[in-house]
């Protein structure tokens, strides 16, 4: 509720005070800090990826910014109305409910849906709050399951008493109450086969874990959930994903967050969080030799921009990333089952985590 | 549990079957229906698309057959092992448990999952049992809400006190009992943020009825839920997609089934499905013009592919499509966003419920 009251709070004073700029008679402006990757900085010190001190002015009168200014307004006004009305929406929705041809003229406040998109962004940054408590909601992904209940609009959920679906995790995770949490570490999974094949042999019963599955590249409900219960409950969080340059970068857009929401890491990411598998290196050790894909080239581009990133510095990661550069091999969390399909769960992670097998 | 013992049963006398050959001195065969869209029929009785009566036999002594004979006999087999231990995996977990490279030869059992895949159709084909009835997991995506109480792995879910996520379909709802289910219909969105938006101002609890998600195309686990609901409680299904040609493929698709799952019609289609919108005529009768989208070439293209559709002859849904393909443009659901955030709950859902203004 105060994060709520945050963001509505800051709208107003952006509203505020550009009514001030024009009752000094001054160039109504807004500040707001550039996104471009040239202001994007790794932060040792947090371990998040985070922007710079750069930053523009967005002023009405300027043949080049009128238009984005008046548009960055009603952006800003329909997400007070959101707040004010207790209604949420979607990025899409929001173009839609924007969309018009200005009184006595050809022009529209938005023709697609492009224009409207960073103008949200640019707000989050300006104002220093997350699309969530705009009340805007972002694309959904994500299950979970453990030994925790928590309050959600009212209802009271238990996470361990839903079956083999798990519980669905919403774009919007900021009003969540944790009621229970029993759990020793949280498991978070690439894959939701992998996942339900872990919530089928009830792995999180028996290790005392929340598994989560991202269902590919993390949501940003997904990531916030993440870290809440980190930070929260001061719990460790593995990630689990495919030996691949698109798997890591999933586990780092998690611990340090992403180039293109560097703004929102530090609400977003869990720079606590480390790697359990699978590592080119885990194909000697678990004999998965048969298992393998032969990486693509582009696996292989990608994996070398990798070398270079600040947070991938580390000399652990850039073994596993020569490894996978030499070898030329990828392999899969499916590999596992190559062993049995219980491998995973009676040998593969127990042992990693038993032996405290991880990658920072 | 009835459909369980049916599937190994069936493993069990296709083996049968096999040694009885090999005893009585014959080549033995295992009789396959044809997949091919030739084979492809509309059933105007059903109402779905089904398969023909081509079939084909596949021998283990010729040459072309051989390999894929014992492909299918490895896959039947790790099938019934998958039943009789009560484990459930992926179709690529499946593929790297059976990848080996027989002993004294180069010959691996599989090399690709792209030949694995396919055996497992042509099972499903000729035991004419469905893939999650060998305990093999399909993708999953979709989310449910409503006044309903199922049974599912031991676990009493109450799909009305999951908050804002609402229930996590999973790939296999085959063992679900349903204990309580206190609805008047099913309402099928092909989209979240619709989903959401609905959810949100508790159109279920208002209007009694269950909210289902599909988040696009819908996976097999989505569509055997909601013929369950449809058959087992005798509720009318009501799907609301995009104006354009893909969300109404969706719809079909819940409908009659698809093309290339034809042999399990029966199993995934909902014959009684109706379609509550959005329809091109909807556009002028909801004041939607200024909220509509340029359609695509592909739009077209595929809008006079399905012109031509048997389960797309009713001259409703050929206005649609002719009105589509004349007026070249498409309307998304958040496009009655334009008309404001609640219409779609307020205004456009229950006049087409009331009016019973359906497409067939």
């Amino acid at each position: 509720m105060e994060k709520l009251k945050e963001a509505k709070k800051k709208l107003e004073e952006l509203g505020k005070k550009i009514l001030k700029d024009i009752e000094k008679g001054e160039n109504p402006s807004i500040e707001i800090p550039i996104r471009a990757l040239s202001n994007v900085v790794y932060d040792e010190k947090t371990g998040m990826l985070t922007l710079g001190k750069k930053s523009a002015k967005r002023y009405l009168f300027h043949v080049a910014h009128a238009k984005k200014f008046m548009q960055t307004l009603l952006v800003a006004s329909f997400c007070k109305e959101l707040i004010t009305q207790n209604l949420h929406t979607s990025l899409r929705d929001l173009f839609y409910a924007l969309k018009r041809t200005l009184p006595n003229s050809n022009e529209n406040t938005f023709d697609e849906q492009r224009e409207s998109d960073p103008i949200i962004v640019d707000l989050e940054v300006a104002l220093d709050v997350l699309r969530e408590q705009l009340h805007l909601n972002a694309d959904v992904r994500g299950r979970v399951v453990g030994d925790v209940i928590i309050r959600d609009r009212g209802d009271r959920i238990d996470w361990s008493k839903l079956g083999s679906g798990g519980w669905a995790i919403p774009s919007n995770v900021e009003d969540i109450e944790f009621k229970k949490v029993n759990a020793k570490f949280v498991l978070v999974i690439e894959k939701n086969a992998a996942f339900e094949r872990l919530h089928e042999d009830k792995f999180w019963k028996k290790h005392k874990c929340i598994l989560l599955t991202t269902q590919g590249q993390a949501a940003r409900g997904a990531r916030r959930l993440i870290q809440r219960l980190a930070t929260e409950f001061n719990l460790p969080v593995y990630v689990f994903t495919d030996a691949d340059s698109y798997g890591w970068y999933i586990y780092s857009v998690i611990k340090y967050g992403s180039m293109s929401l560097a703004h929102v890491s530090d609400r977003l990411g869990t720079p606590t969080a480390r790697f359990i598998g699978l590592t080119i290196s885990d194909v000697d050790k678990f004999k998965l030799h048969n298992f393998t894909i032969k990486a693509k080239e582009v696996d292989i581009k990608r994996a070398k921009e990798m070398l270079k990133y600040p947070w991938f510095k580390h000399p652990a990661w850039q073994k596993e990333l020569k490894l996978m550069i030499k070898r030329k091999i990828k392999a899969e969390l499916e590999a596992l089952s190559g062993r049995g399909l219980k491998f995973v769960t009676e040998t593969y992670l127990p042992e990693k985590i038993k032996n405290q097998d991880f990658l920072p």
